[in-house]
């Protein structure tokens, strides 16, 4: 197993320039002021997609050989990952195949076609995707893509990170929302060495801590699917590569539970006018949970994507659903 | 009278810089594409106070004599003047003291004490917040700074629309909301100066087309408080400074109604992951009202805000509150 390294960060960096958004820090001198602390946000909800799971799946595509390209590209998601490699695969002309459940949200069918990509249906309670999308693969000779554990979608999450030390200069901590791990080992992979006296914490829900204890065990720990408002890390287990990065190179993981996650999603629309979804909250509801240790310090966060259902959102928001939900 | 100028909007930029945000410029790919459109956001949703406001207050409380600045200034409002002219003074080490209703909410009066200033309430079913307000400057020799129809306040505004022309160059439209008229006002006079054939248009809400009416009249038309979600733009009537400005420099007055604001908040958090107020939905608003003129061309729009009770916001973006309200 070749694991990525920096390296492979800086190349995924020019691979993707001039595709990817190069997206903004954001700051609040409201809560700058209330923790004494140098806060910067990376707003990856204003990534292409709106989420960061565009950098990943562009540089992905990208290092695809000319006969795989020809063949094309199949992923299964129903979340950023599709619509990433939908994306993706329409700006090289390369066919792309998504495998999404039947009962996937109207507007994700309809974005995720929009990019020309050829969705095949899924009942999720009787039929395995993972076994669909390998038969596809092996039948037309697709590349599949996985949404975290690969080396390529790796270096291109990290691609994040480089650009908020490149912006901001050395940072004295870092904390980047968990799910299967791609942003968080990619991240940690640049701020090493960008910013090699950072420290480095991922945060993930409390209800799926799979990340953590992983990270005390030594040993990639599987579990349910966690219900937690935090779609986009309700990932059962970490990947063979993104555990072995996170291993090597993340000081901790940090877990924080739903109502948290609801309190800084507020707080980034009340205060700083930015939409997010609830996952992206992860990192910053992670930084509050250390606020005493982070006095005098800078810190950067990463914000990691803004899809989410409007409904949704204006109801975690409002206060009229604080509970979990599946 | 002597009204504004461009050279005052230029010293006025001078002035409040170092002070004031230099508001992000922002864009869509969809929307763009949607339109045939170079659409071109400027985010006052970003300035601090939250809104545009604080450009206006920090350049007249600046322009007052050191005399008149130890004496301290007054302003009467419940909205995001309240809050611009208590922040400009506290920067400034100005007394304020600010006029508000005994039933404003809560989280705008604690803001505004915040900034240091000194709060009179008054009933606003009995008692005349002008009257009081001209009481107290009379007694205390506080110098009264309105919302809009004052000079430097009208200069101060229009500093917004020259970052904006300075950034993306001339335009062809220019779409804002207009209120009582310091930032159409504003806008118009930096608009005319930077880029000479850009149409510069006027959006106010349909139930309070007051301007509208004024500047097909040819006088100043006062109405009834309008109802309407867009509640910085519940103004009775234009200034006579901005009157004379908008008469002179504008090429139209629109108007639209409470469901096209509604429409225009939803689709910049869902597409733009941004949160704006009612009021700032305005200029979009009125430019897709022309949208069949505007394909291929460059339009520049005005986002005057982003101060918005959560609870209410929710609400309004997710569908569940969608008639006109007091």
């Amino acid at each position: 197993m070749l694991v990525p390294t920096y390296n492979d960060v800086l190349d995924a960096g020019e691979r993707i320039k001039g595709y990817v958004n190069e997206t903004p820090v954001l700051t609040s001198r409201t809560l700058n002021d209330q923790l004494g602390a140098e806060i910067y946000f990376k707003g990856e909800n204003y990534q292409r997609v709106g989420a960061f799971k565009f950098r990943g799946a562009m540089n992905a595509v990208s290092k695809l050989s000319d006969e795989k390209r020809s063949k094309g590209v199949i992923a299964f998601s129903s979340g950023n990952h599709a619509q990433a490699i939908a994306l993706s695969a329409k700006l090289l002309n390369v066919p792309a195949t998504i495998v999404m459940p039947e009962d996937a949200p109207t507007l994700k069918v309809v974005a995720t076609a929009g990019y020309g990509a050829h969705i095949i249906k899924y009942n999720r309670y009787t039929e395995d995707r993972e076994e669909i999308g390998r038969q596809l693969a092996a039948k037309h000779g697709f590349a599949l893509i996985p949404p975290y554990d690969h080396p390529d979608v790796i270096a291109g999450q990290g691609t994040s990170a480089k650009e908020l030390l490149e912006e901001v200069g050395q940072l004295d901590a870092l904390f980047v929302p968990l799910g299967g791990g791609g942003l968080l080992s990619g991240s940690a992979l640049a701020a090493r060495s960008l910013s090699p006296d950072c420290k480095i914490f991922g945060v993930e829900p409390e209800a799926g801590n799979d990340g953590q204890q992983s990270f005390r065990s030594g040993s990639i720990v599987h579990i349910d699917t966690p219900k937690t408002i935090a779609d986009g890390a309700q990932t059962q287990h970490l990947g063979e590569y993104t555990f072995a990065i996170i291993r090597e190179n993340v000081d901790d993981i940090l877990t924080v539970s739903d109502q948290e996650l609801i309190e800084c999603m507020h707080f980034l629309a009340e205060r700083m006018k930015l939409v997010v979804e609830p996952t992206a909250c992860l990192g910053f509801a992670g930084a509050l949970l250390k606020k005493k240790e982070l006095v005098g310090k800078k810190v950067g966060i990463i914000l990691s994507g803004g899809n989410v259902d409007m409904r949704r959102y204006a109801a975690l928001i409002s206060g009229r659903e604080d509970g979990p939900m599946t």
